[in-house]
């Protein structure tokens, strides 16, 4: 595996390989890698000859009171971690590199973000599209992988792609989950040992919403209550939100979706947690 | 040379192109070519195995004060004169090919607009920033040909192309000229008989401030206000703005620069001509 810290050394590295005809997988992180960033480093693996994984905490994406500096990081663990997986490439720029100078031009994302976690972080996705548009012309991938556990970031980047023309193949990949479906995340260590014993519920909750849908329940209201009494009686966790749009366009549901996404949030004492299911009806 | 209307098949194109190592030049017009827009083919002609040229109207680009349906279209004749340079491929959408739905994401310029005629149209190099990104990503160019007549544009896709990191190379192409000077314009056949006698002498006067600078005048008002009483003494015109920056920053001068612009505009009775020379200083 090699570290590239640069960005000329890392597109003249792409250029060259993409004149040899190989097909570049592409892996964008914030580091501080977990089994859901090793899942999507295996799927690249698996449909690619070469995988990059870039690894930079972006600033342009944290709000004033998000803080940038303790974002943890671990690079000596993170660059074994993607050499055990056979990465071939690990772009670790600086944001000095990344941004020399105040930006001249943004990517400012106008819809899809009004919704879900997007509401209460206010330009955080422009933050996340202006650095993916530079992220994907220095790593030039055929294809890119994200995870469904922020679905939300999924649904932009989809937008991003589509509206911008990239020839890049978004790849969602389904969050990993533990063997009780507990979706794993870095912040379950915050939770308390009660907590953790009630935080499979959040999934449960999802999984029946969508039986409920599947069987025929139109009324998002009665399923978003029901899901709400569910969690109430089952967690100590309290609602943030739980929502219901089409996918990925994350509108409100009209009857004539092919594609669902319930989502929801929870705070429990030290951790707020997250999870969505998405589902596809057969019309 | 073959038309193509649909993004998809344009980028698959290309694609296959690429593919075979074919370097690919691209030249992006509003259409209703003249010979500044012969001059950038030419240019991609000599020096790539593909020419791409697009003919798009971009209504993101239009001010709500400034007339899009008014904009001077000919597409027959457009055609002829690309097919006469050689064109490999014309690149011709339409509007609801370009824009499907509300765009989702856009591209705003931070800097380097709020000078010379950026200042009097807010939000047009955010629709030129926009569709140039689509256009990009659709046409994959390995070369992109913008003519020097609107040098505030080539600053702003300077910007675009380096803090996107697009791989692709930027070429900036002398203004053509009249034989007496005059910057050729479609706007020239709105000058009438007396105004186009006096029109060359805008040219001249930026022929006289670059000999002043370069003979060692620091003093910018200086320049400015002899250029203003020479245009005052010999054209009927009204000096709209005379301004020098630094380029392709368009910041204002410290002494410390390699590149220099002095770009003016002068209403006559029917046209507003701008001109531009840039000055490249030995320090």
């Amino acid at each position: 595996m090699q570290i590239i810290e640069t960005i000329y050394e890392m597109q003249q590295k792409v250029l060259s390989l993409k004149k040899q005809s190989l097909q570049i997988g592409f892996v964008p992180t914030m580091g501080y890698l977990h089994e859901g960033h090793l899942s999507l480093i295996k799927k690249s693996k698996s449909e690619n000859d070469i995988t990059v994984i870039s690894i930079f905490v972006n600033p342009l994406q944290f709000g004033p009171k998000e803080d940038l500096s303790t974002y943890p990081r671990d690079f000596e663990r993170d660059y074994q971690l993607a050499m055990n997986e056979g990465v071939d490439f690990l772009f670790y720029p600086s944001v000095s590199e990344m941004y020399p100078i105040e930006p001249s031009v943004l990517v400012t994302v106008t819809d899809r973000t009004d919704v879900l976690c997007g509401k209460s972080r206010p330009g955080h996705f422009d933050g996340v599209a202006t650095v993916l548009t530079k992220l994907f012309h220095i790593i030039l991938p055929d294809k890119a992988y994200f995870g469904l556990k922020d679905a939300q970031q999924v649904a932009v980047v989809d937008g991003l792609i589509n509206d911008f023309h990239f020839p890049i193949e978004l790849v969602p990949v389904e969050t990993i989950r533990e063997e009780d479906g507990l979706a794993k995340s870095s912040r379950n260590v915050f939770l308390t040992e009660n907590e953790r014993r009630e935080a499979p519920f959040l999934y449960k909750s999802l999984l029946l919403a969508k039986q409920k849908i599947v069987l025929g329940e139109q009324e998002n209201n009665q399923i978003v209550s029901f899901m709400k009494t569910y969690i109430q009686e089952n967690t100590s966790g309290v609602v943030d939100y739980i929502e219901i749009y089409s996918y990925p366009q994350l509108k409100p549901v009209t009857g004539l979706e092919q594609k669902l996404i319930i989502a929801l949030a929870v705070k429990f004492s030290k951790a707020r947690l997250i999870d969505n299911i998405i589902i596809q009806l057969n019309k």
